[in-house]
């Protein structure tokens, strides 16, 4: 960290003006340990961050770049945040790490966060374009595969939906203290989760003073889910998960219904207590508290509470956290911290803003 | 109702400062029925409601007066809306009925929801103020208890959540083609539901922006719940139900997980389609769409989904309606059209405020 | 009318799929005078209201059209709602009233408000494509211009910002109460008003929570305030006004600047009282009192409300209306009644939805 | 600053349950020149500040205390941050400093704004209870007392409507370089400037989907602004100014009207460039562009944007800045930094939320 410091890392934002790029750069703005070199931005080439996000207007950033203006070699980052859409994702990366394979990468699309082909194979409709990479990216979901990530050299950031169901889930699965069969998570998320592109379905006056869902029975996230599940569970687990679409800005908050296996929920609780105890970005309230999404508007944190359900041998897990910041460019940054050496936490310590 | 029509019934709106009594007038104005007679807000007796409530300014309506102050006799209401606070509820309904027997009443608070005194007594911490009333009640589902409340005297208007759920599963476990022992109902709120008492919770800045579940494993709505189930099942049921709040005025949705019995999800969307066919206001939608609550604002409609879980014998069933109209003031117009024998859409016709 | 209830006025709408289009249709579809005979809608033509906007889902309604498919001869309107983009509306009004001309139209674009040629093709930047249309247009502000609308053929429906600052003023620039040269228009708008088309800058995220101004220094319905303002003074008046966006789907809100001349603040609101006493869709509040935009949602109401400035000889005017409502589709009915002769007020009798 | 880092100093939030307190805290945690010696809060007092703020779960902080139970020498503050309401903050800031006399002050309520006796007197109907102190306070605007508010020992944070205002306006009066008596301000305000009591008209669904002005001709913030403005111009100033409720948390936004004095709108926007041109806080938008608040939200910024009214002579400028920070916490920590001879932006770098 003292030569961090001095000398700082250089990194790179693909796709900086969607709403996870901006994330990442209020996040890196100020990070002690980075130097911002590169920005990219297809539809916005040679214009300011500013003129995409004023926000940024009081900063100095480099200007935004088509990706396939760069030379990825002189470019000579140490990292690379890579906020592409599907698909475009895998042909950039591995033309990247082509050019210039010591650069590292974390990735904020779904691309690589599948480890199976089939399974790529069958939630996508066609072969992965870099199966090597894909078996060599590890999935960052940073407190659960904190190691593999320190030593990646790509990593496929998980999705939001996935970081704040798995995070309350699989400390359970793991000890087999719930059902694998009985998990019901219902899921809500803010809008900026749906990205930037103008769609009439995303306009303020379609959305606001409303709720609904959407993906009911078939949404990507799903087969994040599945992986991990049964990851921890160490046997297949399918789990009911329904999206829906809260008029906010930010924010996930999943409701999540268990049955426990010889654990009354204050069991459960326990397990979560002592899982995350360490944790600095991991915060489980008291036994019965239930956490808002308003408490960790902006930051780093996934609050987590247990209650009781008054249904016998059942509980109640609700999480949350912001989709944009641990359920994406937080999380980003925090496996940045990882990969690149850096305090785990560097750049991250933001309070949340409420109100 | 031609005489109807000349003759205009007299009614009362007993507590018309809160949310739904606001509600209630707007549905009442143009009401071809009915007069309004009667008004009364405690804490604002003697004012307008144009003070209250300012888009009544235009309407000449009757002064605001204190309960204490109204001789129910001279009143002469055929018909008395009664949205007031829980306890103080039954003490008036009481009076109400002891001075002037043949006024008929909508009660919009919980006091008469339950049948079962016990139950009332488990769930409210006290006996009954009103038992005889109690027992005369009926619950005012207006598509479930038609019959009983063209004839009833007292009818209880159900909640919001409850009118939501319940018009979801009843023919479904009715016609026993769902599991009862593995439903979980997921409800969100808009914030009109919790009332206009001023609480810190319920400021716009303590709410805008976020999401929260409260009440886990304890909501008094469960009580009707348990009540209507187990009617419909013809056993005891009990069900995981959690509401949360939506930044937002009105709605409620409520995603309901289920396991066919012996039924696909095809066939539960068949069995609520029939059941719903000739039903004014209740809309079953095509299998697999699922509803919006901005698509039902300010109206007295409900909408319901159905959809396959892509776990085995699962289902997802998604309902939406106006917690104000349907979930509270529009049935409880409803039941006022089947009691005192007007078309039962009356007033109700208003097609849904969206965007 | 006892005849209109029984041969019902056949009415289309062209351009059902917008916000002003749903919400003719709103109106349209309990208004005891016409059937809804048409419906037209480019880009979703051949599918029905429902699938454009589910609210409609529980009415029948005829099928969307692609406008250039309609035989204006056949379709015998006694009237049509032109919901249409700027300068399409020319050629299809054009087209429309060549083919049949029996049918009155109802404009609810820009094209035909401006009644000199000159200042259309100066805010324009092109000629008029129908400019004996233009001559022939009367500019439907129905409380200023109710006579000529009756008889008109083509009434071109005011603007919402141009409406709510409108009828505030007039009656004092009538009167000479007020300096036409001093007179500031800080208007503030819901999102509807930027209409239903995709664009980046009405996503919900990019507008909720947040407030800016737009067009500031030349929006173009200085034009029609020009237009209007300079009509009631008698001599040219041009107006500062500055529009903004907040982060709500309804109302228009305008706080009005003004110096009396020889005119007390208390002065200015007897004239507006006076002016509006017999109106039925204007109230003006007691002096002193301020509207809100929700006391109008959803209602044809427009409010005023006029205070003391401190600043020696000012007044300060406020104007609250729904700018779907009377600021375009409620306005455009309240014309259409006014044209064929029904009663000015049928079927926009709906109570304010508030909350 | 280097001992700084190590002896921090000892601060304390007097009022800490509040918005404004929150901001604070939110802003200092992460201070690296103070430590949080001191918490107070009267209606909670013994609870910890997760029970009034859950945001803050994650970090150790001082219990609330109640005012009257705080030792002022013990304390031994080096600054204390008073965010009281009116009134009892001069009987809590004279005992502090009686008690303290080496404790600085940031008094973020309007009891110290007012430099006048006579003009307290006037606005807020009784003499004030410290005046002595009252001749000592500092306004605190810092961009414009800088030099005075370091050697301060007590300063008067300024409000938010004003701060908008002033930084808007002060260098153009200053400049004599427009019309002192031709200047309206037209104000929104976001919900969280109206604070945490619970009261009906902030209730949520009071509030959202709507829009209104408050507090016409006759509000507080104007006596600030007299003050300032006679000030700046060295004669007296009275201006025009409504202030409005926007339905979000966060921001402020002033549209001001004003007549320049043989400079054209160019010219007034070179003055505001020039005079900002160093300061770190306030940004000047290149002329013609316009701010939103949502830009600025969480972050201590001002933008400011200057346009062209198409009324002869006239210019629009709009100014928008975060009500709680740059209007209130952020301007109060600003001003310790300069009080405690930290750099001036420590503490104060966060990028704006955005989305």
């Amino acid at each position: 960290m003292p030569n961090a410091a001095k000398i700082r890392a250089r990194v790179g934002v693909l796709g900086a003006s969607g709403y996870t790029g901006a994330e990442l750069l209020r996040l890196l703005i100020h990070h002690q340990g980075v130097e911002i070199a590169l920005l990219t931005a297809e539809r916005r080439a040679g214009q300011h961050m500013s003129q995409v996000f004023p926000q940024f207007s009081p900063y100095s950033l480099p200007k935004l770049l088509a990706i396939d203006s760069v030379d990825w070699k002189k470019a000579a980052l140490d990292l690379a945040f890579c906020a592409l859409p599907h698909a475009t994702t895998q042909r950039v990366i591995k033309a990247l790490l082509a050019s210039a394979p010591g650069t590292k990468v974390v990735d904020l699309s779904a691309d690589f966060r599948l480890a199976d082909p089939a399974a790529y194979a069958r939630w996508y409709g066609h072969e992965h374009h870099a199966p090597e990479l894909q078996k060599e990216a590890v999935y960052g979901l940073s407190e659960i595969y904190r190691s593999s990530i320190k030593s990646a050299r790509l990593v496929a950031n998980p999705g939001c939906y996935t970081t704040c169901a798995e995070l309350a889930l699989i400390p359970l699965l793991r000890a087999k203290a719930i059902d694998p069969d009985e998990i019901v998570i219902d899921a809500k998320s803010g809008m900026t989760g749906a990205g930037r592109a103008a769609k009439e379905e995303m306009l303020f006056s379609e959305v606001s003073e409303g709720f609904h869902a959407y993906g009911v029975g078939r949404h990507r996230h799903m087969a994040e889910l599945d992986q991990e599940f049964s990851r921890a569970a160490g046997r297949m687990v399918i789990v009911s998960f329904t999206p829906h679409l809260v008029p906010m800005n930010r924010g996930i908050f999943s409701t999540i219904y268990v049955r426990g296996l010889n654990t009354s929920a204050e069991g459960l609780h326990t397990i979560l207590c002592k899982s995350y105890a360490a944790e600095p970005f991991v915060h489980v309230l008291p036994f019965g508290e239930m956490p808002h999404t308003r408490h960790v508007r902006g930051s780093n944190m996934i609050f987590i509470g247990l209650a009781n359900d008054r249904v016998e041998a059942r509980a109640i897990i609700c999480a949350a956290l912001d989709n944009l910041t641990k359920g994406a460019s937080g999380q980003a940054v925090q496996n940045m911290n990882l990969m690149l050496g850096f305090p785990e936490t560097l750049g991250l310590e933001q309070v949340a803003l409420f109100p």
